[in-house]
């Protein structure tokens, strides 16, 4: 179980399949992301016809609603939402750090008020992987603190106690079904992410994540720091970048090196009726398209593209119909997912890495991370 | 085209085969409603799926957004939702009477302000006609003034209105490829239904409809109105029973002659967690529900049934996750189109009479037509 075989390279890009106990896992892949149990507004029937594999959900949001031991109880998160495919879920630092009310971070843990209702939950490595167990994914991760990029001297301190905190989930762990990956932080600084990324490689896992991305640095500092990283990482391990992101980012992170990604992004574009296309992201609420009978894009292989018109999604929106946020939650991940195999299919074949320059711009105008609406969209 | 051959009698009760341009509808039939040309929360596949045939539109909604040139422009109502099988669009009458913010009737029509915006607009009979010309449906309304029941005076100048507008609609009527159903008013008064069902029937129509019921009288007013109109329709006409209804009235009604239901009930109990089950109606977001493992209906063949628990679906609806209302939507159409499935074998093998008692009694924990929740929401 977890073996990772590269079936290609392309200069640092690669091909791999990881084995999970829910079939294997093609990569470089791109998750969609399942916050509370399920993709916003989609079926597992969606999922499986967009050809999605793995799907993420969140510790943090489990925990506290409905509850990881009910999760167990009733079978574990794969039955409780009937996604027979791999699935991963995060340790929950993210969500303390960036949902909860308060927070009070001690060396043992993090004291924090929940976001629903203002009750007190205390987090440790611990009860992060206890979590996890009782939900049950196939990839989960260790407990970490991912702090302000731009406050330096904190940085190392978060970093060291993700160190310590990845020992203690490692230590606790206790179910062989599932592989646990440590996290490498370390913010925007080079030399606390070549020791965090040594230290984590360190670690007896299936598998390494790279946090603390994505999270307001520039694109710049973020290849950087991808460029110190991966080149410390060991080949035969897989490499999953936590949160990102635009489909830029998917192609420089796959030249990169990384293998698995996760992004609220085109779910959230899609509530906020925006769309990837050919010409760049579309605001289908926008009266340009009143009358449009094209497909959001006429080179997509999705329901949506291969069924309705612009100005029938266009409709929606403006009439307020929820249907239109399912309409384009299939289009935007399906077009992420189809990126993904083109990656795959042009480094098997030795394309990819001259390709990069044509995917870079054929996606550019589909790049930005952060639209005012989205900056509002809180994925809760 | 348009052909009525009914194949089995139970009494008054019966089945028949309507043959549109976009199919043949097998009746009774129960009509999802699509107001605002999507059955909300719903792709089209999940209505095939679950073998919906007919589904409604509104004519006043489409009229005023996206507005029924555009829908003409982009190849009709069909092509625009992608819904391949019979359509039915209302008259708008109804809506102008509930919906709009003010509304001054004369004699030629009504002038109306739009509950979207406050603009003024018009529809008259001739206007009527030509905006569902527009649309494209197969089974098309006269222009009706729906008055209120208890406003026994009125109810004879609204019956008498929309006998004239009955004669006006047919006369305006241009395309061959829609079947223009009068509607039969009178409110709650006998002799006034009497009058209009022998009036409307009169015209040469290859259906009719029943307006101004399930409108706030009462079952039993609803049932007289019944015995009262069908006896006096022409048996080679399939009669269509607007905006009704329970699962107890489309058993009434089939026992009472009709052919053709709709209503927004199934849909709109959805959108607020409630469920048709063999116990009765299920308010899923109940904390009973929080563990329990079995579907909302352990008989139901629909997709929601066959794949998840009650827990599951509670978690959704806590959670405030959409794809609740899919969910039950889902079930909860099924539900109905299942038990006129259920309703045309029995007529069909000769049982139906004997069995009304025990439908009604398995459908009656599902038969309240209203809840307080269920007034507070307007379908718009």
């Amino acid at each position: 179980m977890f073996q990772f075989s590269i079936t290609a390279r392309s200069n640092r890009a690669r091909t791999g399949v990881f084995t999970t106990p829910h079939g294997e896992l093609l990569t470089p892949v791109f998750a969609p992301v399942g916050t509370q149990a399920t993709v916003k507004t989609l079926t597992p029937e969606h999922l499986k016809e967009i050809d999605a594999t793995l799907v993420l959900s969140n510790t943090y949001h489990l925990y506290l609603r409905p509850g990881d031991e009910l999760v167990r109880d009733l079978g574990g998160l794969h039955r409780f939402m009937q996604w027979p495919r791999p699935m991963l879920t995060d340790s929950g630092g993210f969500q303390v750090f960036s949902l909860a009310q308060t927070r009070k971070i001690d060396d043992d843990g993090v004291t924090f008020k929940s976001h629903i209702d203002g009750s007190t939950h205390r987090f440790t490595p611990e009860k992060s992987i206890a979590i996890q167990e009782n939900l049950g994914a196939d990839i989960i991760m260790a407990f970490d603190e991912c702090s302000d990029p731009n406050d330096h001297a904190y940085t190392r301190i978060a970093m060291e106690r993700t160190h310590r905190w990845a020992e203690r989930s490692l230590q606790a762990k206790r179910r062989p079904d599932q592989a646990l990956f440590g996290i490498v932080q370390g913010g925007v600084q080079p030399d606390l992410r070549a020791e965090s990324a040594a230290f984590i490689a360190s670690l007896d896992t299936p598998g390494i994540a790279i946090g603390g991305l994505s999270v307001g640095e520039t694109k710049e500092e973020m290849h950087n720091m991808l460029d110190v990283v991966t080149p410390l990482l060991p080949e035969q391990r897989p490499r999953y970048l936590m949160g990102v992101g635009t489909p830029e980012d998917l192609i420089n992170g796959v030249w990169r090196g990384i293998d698995i990604f996760d992004c609220v992004l085109p779910t959230r574009l899609a509530r906020h009726h925006s769309a990837f296309a050919p010409e760049g992201r579309l605001n289908l609420m926008n009266a340009t398209f009143a009358r449009d009978e094209r497909p959001i894009d006429a080179s997509c292989d999705c329901y949506t593209c291969r069924t309705f018109t612009r100005a029938y999604i266009r409709h929606l929106i403006v009439a307020k119909e929820l249907l239109a946020g399912t309409l384009i939650s299939i289009h935007n991940l399906r077009a992420l997912i189809r990126l993904m195999e083109e990656i795959r299919t042009s480094i098997a074949d030795g394309s990819f890495e001259a390709r990069v320059p044509a995917l870079l711009a054929q996606w550019h105008g589909n790049a930005e991370r952060k639209s005012t609406a989205e900056i509002q969209d809180t994925e809760m």
